[in-house]
């Protein structure tokens, strides 16, 4: 099952795609769906009318916790020369960064050094606390793409990196939520994730190559906390990005970003100049 | 004025504190309230029903964000042999992490270093983006008080701090929201802090020695993002945490935290293995 939260003339509306288009769920979003149950069982029976959909919001407008993974495709942690890390690292995003699946990607003035990072983004479908495996898999509601935009002169201003990962409308998310079932892979999908800059490709790499999985992260956050229907956890993205090349290269004026994990969906923002 | 988010038995209520008692807002809590524009004049102007409290509640149970600053007091950085900082460090919490002014911390058995942070917290009262200096100010409800209290083991497992400040139900928030007109200083309260450990004084520090004060913080992270009403920006804590003696000293079940801003209000929680 696909599903989407679509702009309407009337606001936002929770959506099930289909192959004739989006039917409509009777709720405003899709984290608002995710809050019922019974969601799977509510959007599996919905055959109630077609939305004319103008586009599409984030796919969940406004999680009640945004958690994003650093340094976590195994591959380039080790062709980084590092070790496999023992915990994953964890900071925030706040709502007011996400942007929908066509929107433009903002450069605010006060930033010159805007980079991009693909990751696959779970959401999170039922209320888990101390989660074990088996938990943890059945509270993932499904997958969906995030593009972790990031200042980077922000990120490194201090040790902190959250004042460079969580400037407003940057960050897309979306196009839709795909559950495991449709997935290779199920709660630990194995597909292609990329990004292209401007139709060259910067970031390629294997879903399948994450050192924490989407079971892992679950259930290490909910040690921590209740995650809760909307939730959304970003599961790192593999190397590629703009600040590691030389010299660096960054997002600017009009730079279109193509992000997709083959199978989930895919995101197409241009960056500008507010 | 001094607001309050008060339980009853019909759930949670914000309410104006009175020589008396609390006036009912008829509205659900603090941060209902401050999503009205007019909200001073609405608390201002109440005379409703007494309300029978029970306890309070965190003074705003589910903010939008909370922001935490890291490093911000001068005299401890000075004394730690260190430079006075660019930038102020920020870094996230989620509303999971919060607890009433009379809750009590829980202890997760996950970890073993658990410390207080007294600090200064500010209430955002408007929404605000890129704001100046007077908008800044003018964007501050009030002030209340908070312990970052920190799972100092978590928080070093990765460079990221968050995993070891946002666990649930450790960070006591509240009593009350004081508007600035009742502080010295006003939206740069001058006011003693002091976080008391089973009865011994183990930090006090002046409000006023903040390197970034509340509205420079305010402007700060309104250049990140919009703030809205409801938000949270702790201020950061001076010297005399826990982590830091030799040997270190942490919260164990049934030690008794003390954390009191003057003129502000007094946090009094009390450890314990969940």
């Amino acid at each position: 099952m696909r599903l989407a939260t679509v702009r309407t003339a009337g606001g936002t509306r929770a959506a099930k795609v289909t192959g004739g288009g989006y039917v409509d769920l009777g709720l405003p979003d899709v984290g608002a769906l995710l809050a019922h149950e019974d969601w799977p069982e509510l959007a599996a029976r919905a055959d109630g009318p077609a939305l004319q959909a103008g586009d599409l919001a984030p796919v969940v407008p406004r999680p009640g916790k945004i958690l994003c993974v650093g340094l976590n495709y195994r591959t380039h942690i080790l062709e980084m020369g590092r070790e496999l890390p023992d915990h994953p690292t964890l900071f925030a995003k706040f709502a007011e960064a996400l942007i929908g699946p066509r929107d433009d990607v903002q450069l605010a003035p006060e930033s010159s050094a805007v980079d991009w990072e693909a990751e696959l983004a779970l959401v999170i479908g039922a209320t888990v606390r101390r989660a074990s495996p088996e938990e943890a898999a059945a509270a993932i509601a499904g997958f969906t793409v995030m593009n972790d935009v990031t200042m980077r002169d922000w990120q490194f201003r201090t040790k902190e990196w959250l004042q460079g990962k969580t400037f407003e409308g940057t960050t897309p998310l979306g196009p839709v939520l795909v559950t495991p079932d449709e997935l290779p892979g199920g709660v630990r999908p194995a597909l292609p994730i990329r990004c292209l800059v401007d139709g060259e490709q910067t970031q390629l790499a294997d879903t399948a190559d994450l050192v924490f999985d989407p079971v892992d992260l679950v259930r290490y956050a909910s040690t921590i906390m209740t995650l809760r229907p909307g939730d959304v956890i970003a599961t790192g993205t593999p190397g590629g990005v703009g600040h590691a090349r030389t010299p660096p290269r960054y997002l600017t004026d009009g730079v279109t970003l193509v992000t997709e994990v083959e199978g989930v969906g895919r995101l197409e923002n241009t960056a500008r100049t507010a």
